[in-house]
C-alpha cells in the first residue's frame, strides 16, 4: 500500500504509468503523430493496425454472399429445427466440438468459418485462464490486496479488495452496467477503450478510467462489473511486465494450436480491452473450452493448473449469487474466476458475451459448444432465456447421439 | 461529364458518395456510435478492426528477441557482407525468390517472417494490378477521363486528364509529396486517411481531401503523387460497385496461394488507403511480382493480360520521367501502371514505398527480392543509392549462384 490520497487526474497519461512499452527502448508510447518518424517506425511499420483501423484483404475468395454454411449433422435428428432456431437468433457461427471431433458447424451467409468474430465478455474468461496460469507460477496470489500490484488504484474502490473478489466479481462498485444508457459508467469506459467516439473530459485511457471509480468497495456479494476484468490485465502487465496481449498469446493463445490468430481493440495507450474486446475464430474459441474439460492442458502444454480448471467446473460460491438475471435461470448458479457456472446438474459452465456470445462447456458429454451472435438487444431476459433453451437442448440432443 | 462547378464541402460525408457499403443493406456507414447497434453490429462484430485499432494475439510463441532469422544461404559465398548491409539498411525482412524456389530470407530480431509489415507506396503496384485486371475485363477504359467514372472529382485537378495519365502518375497538380512537411499536401492527405491527428477544417475522408485537389492538370509529364492512386482506388470502387479492398482481394490477392490475409487501413468511411496502406508479409508480396514475371498468372488464375504484365517490364514513356531523382540513378528509367521501371540492362522493375520498402523484379535470373525497411528518413537520395546499390548487388550475386 501507498498511502496515496491524492486522486489521479484521469486526462494525464503519465499518472498511471509506468506501463509496458509498445517496443523495446520506446520511451513514449508511439501515437498518430510519431508513428512514422525514427525509432517509433520500426515498431509500428509492423504493427500499424494498433494506431489506424485496417480492413481485410482476405487470402480467401469471398464466400457466396447468400450462401449460409450448414454442417449440423446428427444433431438434426433429435432438433430438427436447429438450423431455424440459429437464424432466428441471429446466429453469425456456431460449432459443437465433441471431444476433438467437430460434430456441427453453422455460420450465416457471408460470414465464412475461418473469420474472426468479437466475442464480447467471452474475452473475461480467456483473461481469468491468464490469471490462473500467473496464479500457478506464483506471479500472482489471489489472496493479496489489488492495490499490492496496482497501486495507483489506491482511492479508488479497488482500494481494499483482493485480486480474489475481482476475478470472481464480488466488489460493490457504483458501475452501471447498462449498456443503452448514455449515462451509465459502461459507456464512459466504452469511450475510455475507443469503443465509442470521445467527449471532452474522458479520461484518457482505460487506465485513467479504472482509477475514477467508487463505490463502497463492500467485498462478498456478485456485482457484474466490466471494470473488474480490465483491473485483471492491468495486474497481468504489471507481475509480466509485459503488454496484456502479449501475455495471452504467451500463457494461453500460443497453446492452443490455434489455427489463427486473435486480436484484441487496444486503446490510446495500447492497451487491450480485456473485458470484451477479443476477437477469434469459432474452432479456436473452442479450443479455450477444450482445455478448460482437459483439466488445465492444452495441445501445446499446461495452461493452468488441474486445480484452477477443476474450480472454474465446481463452480463459485452460490450463496454469493444474488443476481436473478441468472439465478431465475439456473437456480444453484455461481459465478468463479471469469466463468458463469449454471450449477445444473449437467455441470455446464459458460463464457457469457453480450448480443448472444457463449462458450458453453458441457461436461457430460466432452463438448464444447460456441455460439456467435448479434441479438439486435445486448442482454434481456427473454434473449437469454432463448440461448440457454438451445444450449441445453443441443446437450441434450449430444446425449442422445 | 456532369457540369457540376460548385465546388464540393469537404466536411461533408455524403457530399462525394454514393459509396459501396460497408455490409449489404447498410443505410449509413456504421460509426464509433452505432456500431454496437442492430442492424450494424451484423456487420461490426466481425470487422471491428475497421473502426477501432487492435493488437494481435499470436497463435506462435514469440520469437526470441534478441534473434534475427538469417538464411542467405549461396548469395553469401558472392555477398559476405549481405547480413551487415541489410542491418545497415534497417532492415526488417528481406527474401528472394528465384522461380518457385526462396533462395534467401532474412528477418530482424524481433520480427517474424510470417508477420506482416505496412509496405508504404508498394501499395500503388497493387493498385495498378487491380486497374489492369479491371482493363482486362473491359470494366475500366483507360482512356476515358476520370470525371467518366468520378464525377465528384470535376472542378479538381482530376477534370481532364485520363485514367492512363493517372496510372502513370503524368498530372500536374499542385500537391507537396514532403513528407516531413506539415504544411504539404502528403501530410493532409495523411490525416484525412486517419495515418495523422486531424485538424480542424480537414476533409472529411479520402474522398472528401481528393476532391479539393487543384492544379493546371497538364498532362505528359511525369509528377509522382500519391493522390493518383486513391482516385484509381475511387474509380475501382465506381465500376465494381464493391469496397476497394474487397476488389484486391477477389482480382489479386485471393488468387496468389496466399499464406495470410493482407490488411489495409481504412479511413472514416472505410474506404482503403491503396496509396500506401497495405500490410503483408514479405512471401506473399514476392507472390505479387512472381506473377508480373509469369506473364499475369497466379497460382490461382490469371490477374492481368500477359499485355499488362509486359508493358511493366518493358517499361513506361522515358521522355516523360523528367523526376532527377530517378534518373540519375537509372538514366532510361520510367513509370508506368504504378510501376518504376529502371531501364537498365537488367529490366528490373519495383514498387518502391518510402523508408527502404521494395519490391524488385529481375527478369534475368526470373527472381524477385522483397526488402522491408524502416529507414530513419523517408526518402533521401543517399538512402536510394545504398538501397538500390544492394538490390543490385543481389541480382548481380544471382547470376554467379
Amino acid at each position: 500500500m501507498t498511502g496515496m490520497t491524492t486522486p489521479i487526474d484521469p486526462r494525464d497519461p503519465a499518472a498511471t504509468g509506468p506501463h509496458p512499452a509498445r517496443y523495446p527502448g520506446a520511451s513514449n508510447a508511439p501515437t498518430l503523430d510519431s508513428w512514422q518518424q525514427a525509432p517509433d517506425n520500426r515498431w509500428a511499420f509492423a504493427n500499424l493496425g494498433e494506431l489506424v483501423p485496417t480492413a481485410t484483404i482476405s487470402r480467401t475468395r469471398p464466400t457466396v454472399p447468400g450462401a449460409a454454411t450448414v454442417r449440423l449433422g446428427a444433431l438434426t435428428s433429435q432438433l430438427p429445427t436447429l438450423e431455424q432456431q440459429l437464424e432466428a437468433t441471429y446466429t453469425d457461427a456456431f460449432l459443437v466440438l465433441r471431444g476433438h471431433e467437430v460434430v456441427a458447424e453453422y455460420s450465416k451467409p457471408g460470414f465464412a468459418l475461418d473469420q474472426r468474430h468479437l466475442i464480447m465478455s467471452v474475452s473475461k474468461s480467456i483473461c481469468g485462464l491468464t490469471v490462473g496460469a500467473l496464479v500457478d507460477d506464483s506471479r500472482i496470489d489471489p489472496a493479496r490486496q489489488v492495490t499490492d500490484y496496482v497501486p495507483e488504484l489506491a482511492g479508488s474502490v479497488y482500494d481494499g479488495p483482493t485480486v480474489r473478489h475481482v476475478l470472481d466479481m464480488q466488489v460493490a462498485i457504483d458501475y452501471d452496467e447498462d449498456y443503452v444508457n448514455p449515462a451509465a459508467e459502461v459507456q464512459t469506459h466504452d469511450r475510455a477503450a475507443g469503443w465509442r467516439r470521445r467527449r471532452e473530459g474522458d479520461p484518457i485511457d482505460t487506465y485513467a478510467f479504472l482509477t475514477t471509480l467508487r463505490g463502497s468497495g463492500e467485498v462478498g456479494e456478485f456485482q457484474y462489473c466490466s471494470a473488474n476484468t480490465d483491473v485483471l490485465a492491468w495486474i497481468v502487465e504489471r507481475v509480466t511486465g509485459a503488454r496484456y496481449h502479449e501475455i495471452v498469446s504467451e500463457l494461453v493463445w500460443s497453446k492452443l494450436d490455434a489455427g489463427r490468430d486473435a486480436i484484441i481493440t487496444v486503446d490510446a495507450a495500447g492497451f487491450g480491452f480485456a473485458n470484451g474486446g477479443v476477437s477469434c475464430t469459432a474452432r479456436d474459441l473452442a479450443r479455450v473450452g477444450r482445455l478448460v474439460l482437459d483439466s488445465g492442458v492444452a495441445p501445446g502444454g499446461r495452461v493452468v493448473s488441474e486445480e484452477w480448471a477443476h474450480a472454474i467446473l465446481a463452480g463459485g460460491d452460490r450463496d454469493a449469487m444474488t443476481y436473478d438475471g441468472f439465478t431465475s435461470a439456473f437456480p444453484d448458479g455461481s459465478y468463479t474466476a471469469q466463468w458463469w457456472c449454471t450449477g445444473n446438474d449437467r455441470g455446464n459452465v459458460s463464457g457469457i458475451g453480450i448480443h448472444g456470445q457463449n462458450l458453453w462447456l458441457d461436461p457430460r458429454t466432452d463438448s464444447v459448444i460456441v455460439k456467435f451472435s448479434t441479438w439486435p438487444e445486448p442482454d434481456t431476459p427473454s434473449w437469454n432465456a432463448l440461448q440457454s433453451r438451445l444450449l441445453l437442448d443441443v446437450c441434450e440432443a449430444l446425449d442422445a447421439v
